[in-house]
């Protein structure tokens, strides 16, 4: 509902600071309303980095943030989710590039959510701070967080009822499989995160797994515990995973439930003046080779 | 050597910006030659929170930074590590009383590492842009990082022989059992952990573990697993560790082997303006609790 009051605003085109301000849009609902009314499970990966970005940006105050302004703008109609990966961000010490980005999004977009991509994992009262950083500093409306260090490190997170949790389950690298495959009393570790994402963690409604695009099997196997569960997807485009296999495997039974990111593919489809456009074109042809599967 | 030579240049008190410069120190000739020449084996944790330092500093320009000068200064003699919480910092934009902080303990005490308490964990890429931050940007000597997503995201840490890669084994809270001791064929999560650490991720000798203090019966589990791989041991203090039970069962044969955390414990013993010189009592009291059960 919330969600759909966001498009509205946007519709009326009312005033910029009224449109988001100080509203809570809860996440699930934006993103649910994204998926349906876009017919888009897209999410932009903004893993924006200094060295690739076009040069004639490069001399600009702040440059990611340029850059990131112009994709957003390109593919804001396409697009379910944005995702900025920090570390790009915080390598360079350009926190602000971050904060306007977010800011942009909110207020020209306010109806799509923004992933902060961070994969934090702390104690208690560290993770306190780390939802300070992702939710009242940069004002996301989700993050990424790492279970390994158990279940009440990722309270803080969950207790924000209008926040996505969006919790490491079996990622997309070829390492994955050193812990997360590991095998104990037949389920491994990744079942008995998703498990406990399912029974112990959903209590708000408002958690997520990663589960990456390039282990097919596993998808279909984490889709079988978490049948409603959104899913975020990463590995589609440069890191090989196949569209067809991810889709048809972690749909849920509506053809949605998935944010498949991909981040290199389309923000650096072309590395010239004409990247916002060639940026769309690839989210564009994503948007429909993945919506061939869903139903 | 390295170290030997920064603690021969403080002592002659060169330039400060000789003393460290862009010389490489190596972290763990550093962490070695601070356990000897100052018979200590305490790190003094900079979780450092505006909301809990003294009033008379919250008015000043980078609070965080005056408050962790003063506690650098009381403390510099007694600690063989500074370790920072990174998201004190940003959970506030702070970054740059963080930079401050390291740049101002690397000039005046070159011979003492700073840990960037991170927890970094993510793929080959942005794990790149990780170690960029802890290294590079902030010019730390080690970072802690999370093995969840497998080995091979740890690579572009360990590729740094000079810095520390601190890894997530059994860490201090509750629910560290949770993940940490699913168990496979008899084998748990956490003594996985430590074996890969000493047999697949050492090559440059520049892995350590973190192992809590609040699990004793595992630090001993651990420390046969590996014999000399230093550990960072939080738990001590606030978290309610025993310094006994932690020493005795974490030490290595000679005696040290361990950098003992304490942050709240020590940089909080006064919430007054007699706050750095009740740290230094803090300090000591700890380095002294310890050396007890050392030899």
């Amino acid at each position: 509902m919330l969600g759909a009051m966001a498009d509205t605003l946007t519709r009326q085109g009312g005033e910029k600071e009224f449109r988001r301000g100080d509203k809570t849009l809860e996440f699930m609902q934006m993103l649910k309303d994204g998926w349906r009314t876009k017919d888009s499970l897209v999410c932009v990966g903004l893993d924006t980095d200094i060295g690739k970005i076009p040069l004639h940006l490069r001399k600009l105050e702040h440059p990611l943030f340029q850059f990131n302004r112009a994709v957003v703008d390109a593919t804001a109609d396409l697009a379910c989710a944005y995702k900025p990966q920090i570390a790009y961000y915080s390598a360079v010490g350009a926190e602000h590039d971050l904060e306007l980005t977010i800011e942009y999004i909110h207020q020209n977009y306010p109806s799509i959510p923004v992933i902060l991509d961070a994969k934090r994992g702390d104690i208690g009262a560290t993770a306190e701070k780390y939802a300070e950083e992702a939710f009242d500093r940069y004002r996301a409306d989700a993050v990424t967080v790492n279970p390994y260090m158990g279940g009440d490190t990722l309270k803080p997170y969950l207790a924000r009822k209008d926040k996505g949790v969006i919790i490491l389950c079996r990622t997309s690298n070829a390492g994955a499989r050193d812990f997360q495959d590991v095998t104990a009393d037949g389920r491994k570790l990744y079942q008995i995160v998703a498990g406990k994402a399912v029974n112990s963690w959903n209590d708000n409604g408002n958690a997520l797994l990663v589960v990456g695009a390039t282990f097919p099997e596993e998808l279909k196997e984490i889709r079988a515990i978490a049948p409603e569960m959104p899913f975020l997807v990463p590995g589609i485009g440069a890191q090989g995973g196949d569209v067809k296999a991810a889709v048809t495997n972690g749909k849920t039974k509506s053809g949605a439930g998935m944010i498949i990111n991909s981040s290199r593919a389309i923000i650096y489809a072309s590395a010239d003046e004409d990247f916002a456009e060639a940026a769309r074109r690839a989210a564009a042809s994503l948007r429909d080779e993945i919506n061939r599967y869903r139903s």
